[in-house]
């Protein structure tokens, strides 16, 4: 694995990337439920979803999310001085059907002491994902535990 | 889908719920890293486990996650009062390995108004997973958007 | 796992359940097709189908028949006096085709005494699948080897 | 697809023939799981599992009856004068574990008129899964609508 | 297993013989993205592929390599006297789109002893796997590691 | 898609890369079974590999093929300047086992003109996939199309 090194002090305020974009697919909604064993009727019942708002399937926010964070991980070094911390908040705020092809901007948005831990702090990133119209489909703020340099 | 109405004013706090259990396969790790993306060393890559504490695949978090809504999900009638919102923290303590068998406790923590909707509130339920041993080994806040009764 | 004991008496004819429906995809053709190595041409090869009466590719029965099954299990809690014994009689009166939506009825049918072995009884519950034109696409009678309370 | 004529005169009572082998894994276990729905303990929560007389996760029958019938229809040609009728029988006497390696005898049982159609017989086989032990883990009675070449 | 002795004697150059065909959809290009990582954006990103000359995603060409591997051993016997030696060429002219029909032709075009081993001989078959309209979409040597009777 | 634009001038023998690595398990196996059609007693039939050499089940050396393939492109930038144009050569030297854990290396070993095509020149680069104790397991020659800077 890729390695590459970066401590608490070398993230900054601001620091933004795009991923790639990836189609999501009927297979895919098919495949989260039959792995997550979700199978509401906003995903799978397509009978049920004609007298529903939004008329079709939708992928299921758990979906879009983890294939938010794979999106975000397709080429990125190992940094062996971080790990992941959890998330602080998630939201789906438009809903993504088949054919919609998402991709994901991170920023970094905070960076604070970890309340304990001396020698760590705690860093978020923010993934803002997005479909083919620019609509905003999910926003989830990952912190990460990361090591200092100069505790 | 059955149907089973709950408005704001019916949920409680403290009220409790346990899921019936799932174990985790080897097969459940590598379905996740093909569907997410996500093939990071932790995962998928068994030598470099061996040099790190845990010493073998773990599962990634976001799998856990899934499966944990899935398992909340297996038998539960459909509210047509209540949407999800998203989640207001996620946090992965201990690593969970194939072979370990998880199941879910789900309770209502918090209660309180939108602060923009007076017609809705935000039901929040705590969910814990623990394994075979006990271990928690995933929390997660999940945020309800629900109807009131009488607003 | 969530228990609720059943003995042979429990069960009475005419009992009746629907489950949850679900809306079967191109990816569930696909995915039976892998899995069972069936790659008979009504089901995969599209081609061939246009020749048909059905002109386009029908899931395989035994994928209807296995979702049926996993459809009657959702939020079922398990019996410890029962088990299956088998089916009797399977049908598959009208193809499925992607985009359909089915669902099961399940009612008990029959009741008798185990031939040899006087603890049991047997007890047949039919399931009927039905799409989403109330047209049935299988028929199954699923046995059921179930104690005695009072032998 | 390959076809080979076979009129209902052309089956023999007593035709018998053997499949390829198959080996079961976890795999198979947990891609049935996912694609029916069927999370029943007996298959995939391995503690529950060790308080039965069983001990560990068995497949389900009904993905042994699929693997069944992919087996049976490797390499088979394609009969244009018949059709699947359905199942009047399955069992499952003998449990199937990961690491377990099945094949099929497929043997014609039965021949009869139609009772409605006088230009088409009903012929029965019979498929006999034994695992690699030599034990019978399935038997199942697959009845197949065939055309008469003289009715 | 069936097994089907052919020593390296009994190959002719010019033998032939077609498969079944096999229908091309969405699910097979997401699942060989999934099992292999590769997500190019020809794959899985439609709108990328709107910017193409062939405006749609094209399944992989490892994808569409594997399939014919698997359509040309379907119902084939093993030969105890040969093995896969590996592939001399493969080439992929014209692009697989989700709906396409592939059947594949194989034709023995080479015989030659073995540089080292004058027990053995190397025979190649050429795969030409074509789609619905007759186009060549695929052309592998594949090369056979063949035991000789009369060394 | 994040671009890279490299043209038949930028590329020079000896360039070389590593890829990460992937553990292959018992999943992959069936995966790649399922997906390809391929069940030869070598990869899915444990009693029969007891009687062979290699004692136990090995992976397809299309499924290593694909798997190289994917590990060589995670992060990779596309090339507008570059297509696949086939592979020339590959061997497997030495069988894939579930538990093995593969990495790749990359060279540049040849640029030549194209035979017909002035504006662009083919690049062959060899993959080199080794296990975690140094053996090389898969050989491939990826033949690529690019195009001149300066025809």
């Amino acid at each position: 694995m890729r390695e590459e090194a970066k401590f608490f002090e070398d993230f900054e305020i601001g620091e933004t990337r795009t991923t790639d974009a990836r189609t999501i697919t009927e297979t895919d909604i098919v495949v989260h439920a039959m792995h997550s064993g979700d199978w509401m009727p906003h995903h799978t019942d397509a009978e049920w979803c004609k007298t529903q708002p939004f008329k079709k399937p939708i992928i299921h926010g758990n979906a879009t999310f983890s294939i938010t964070t794979g999106l975000c991980l397709q080429g990125e070094p190992l940094n062996p001085h971080g790990m992941s911390y959890g998330y602080d908040k998630i939201r789906f705020p438009v809903p993504v059907f088949a054919g919609d092809t998402i991709k994901v901007n991170v920023t970094i948005i905070e960076k604070k002491d970890h309340p304990k831990k001396s020698t760590h702090g705690l860093i978020t990133e923010e993934k803002v994902t997005t479909n083919q119209k620019g609509e905003v489909v999910l926003v989830a703020h990952h912190v990460l535990f990361v090591e200092k340099r100069n505790p």
